[in-house]
């Protein structure tokens, strides 16, 4: 199932939107974050009548499994040039999401001065990256790796092997297949595709469940592949910040997220 | 008036708290971002009965005027080690912000490994740095900094003459007066009281709205002066990000904040 298709929606009554945590989304049977995201997204955008999340929230409250959904959502503010508004996932069991964010239309952008200081990832080619679907025959290859492309840069892939790099960091090559290829909520995907930046901290810790993520959407990406960075700097207090960028094949900032998640005691041997 | 009586709220009916858009937390008429959101965390935190913002979103929907002002609460989620809740603030003329937050006690923090790539900006002595209050007696000096107690680096403060450094970046000391010491909410303060980022970026842009901003709480901080960092790194499609820590006297990281801001359109000369 596509993209599109995995999140759409379709209006029960004014601002309720009935559709599916489809399968195919999940890692091990918990529906990505990322498309849970990009699902409450799609019934925002239809609501307000506005295309692109400017900036939108999430905070987690139960994993997503298969199953009906319905995104429920409430305006909060309709301005000129941006509408803000929150919204509920709820999936089989209750509330999945709670979501808050501002919508507009990024092709309205004011094109005010430009200045970056920082560089889109250097990667090797797409084709000696390292592919994370389940085609690959071995290691981390959940569903949703299969529904997406994802290439990592081999640098960052030593985890698979147990040779993590000692660097909470993950850099590559996002897209989804040709004939669904990335929109502007499919940003939101990617921003969470890639395996926690965790695996390669060289730490005892298996898994870093997000409290809160949130992501700024600066253009719709041009065709072709995305580059992605995920970088973490502060582990500590028994949490972590993951900050990802994608940048389109044009070179362009095209969306930043950090998310907040828990990094769970060691679990004793 | 001190900081927690500029955020005392009394509970009206279950839920709704009343309060007041204080004198003097103001810059140029309209109140600070991070104290508006510390009034609205205060609403919150009574109606959780959690103490501890973990992570905490406003979406700013109009300047907030000193006048009555009013927290309306909603209990998202209420789970065993974090609480979530969605919040309006509204003040005179409407709704304020709109906030979605989870709540915990930081002193239940599971102390999980630690791994920090980041240290806190190294600074002159507090009385080598430039303080940001009226009693300096020239220039950005807006009634909110005669409230707290802001230095800032040397090195980013020639935007007040004219000479700003040409990178985005704000460093300096943060407290609040000895007789009301930064509490947890303190620090929501604290990630936005500083000068915005733009000041020293060199380019012809006098403000940025914030859309939105996020604050991650990661422990209480310990008493002492605080040392602060705000960072953009990308100005881009109208938008920039300007990304904050709070590090206490000990040398821990206690908050990060990330804001999306609008860059404007050059005015005409």
């Amino acid at each position: 199932m596509s993209f599109s298709h995995a999140i759409a929606l379709t209006e029960s009554q004014p601002g309720h939107y009935a559709g599916q945590i489809a399968e195919g989304w999940d890692i091990g049977g918990n529906a990505n974050g990322g498309y849970l995201l990009a699902l409450a997204a799609n019934g925002l955008r239809q609501h307000l009548g506005r295309p692109d999340p400017v900036s939108i929230t999430a905070h987690y409250l139960r994993p997503g499994k298969v199953g009906a959904a319905a995104v429920h959502c409430e305006t909060v503010k309709e301005g000129k040039r941006f509408a803000t508004a929150r919204a509920t996932l709820e999936g089989p069991g209750g509330a999945v999401l709670s979501v808050l964010g501002t919508f507009g239309n990024l092709e309205d952008g004011t094109a005010g001065p430009t200045q970056v200081r920082l560089e889109p990832p250097a990667l090797p080619a797409v084709e000696d990256c390292f592919p994370l679907g389940s085609g690959s025959g071995e290691g981390f290859a959940p569903s949703l790796m299969d529904r997406i492309d994802a290439r990592l840069d081999p640098e960052d892939a030593g985890f698979r092997n147990g040779q993590s790099r000692g660097i909470p960091e993950m850099r590559g090559y996002f897209r989804l297949p040709d004939e669904d290829p990335c929109s502007v909520l499919g940003l939101l995907l990617g921003l969470d595709a890639f395996p926690p930046t965790i695996f390669n901290a060289n730490l005892p810790v298996a898994w870093t469940p997000t409290v809160e993520l949130t992501c700024h959407l600066r253009r719709r990406p041009a065709p072709g592949w995305l580059r992605a960075r995920f970088v973490t700097r502060v582990i500590s207090s028994g949490f972590l910040e993951e900050d990802g960028e994608l940048w389109d094949s044009t070179g362009q900032l095209v969306a930043q997220s950090r998310q907040l998640a828990l990094v769970p005691k060691v679990a004793a041997p």
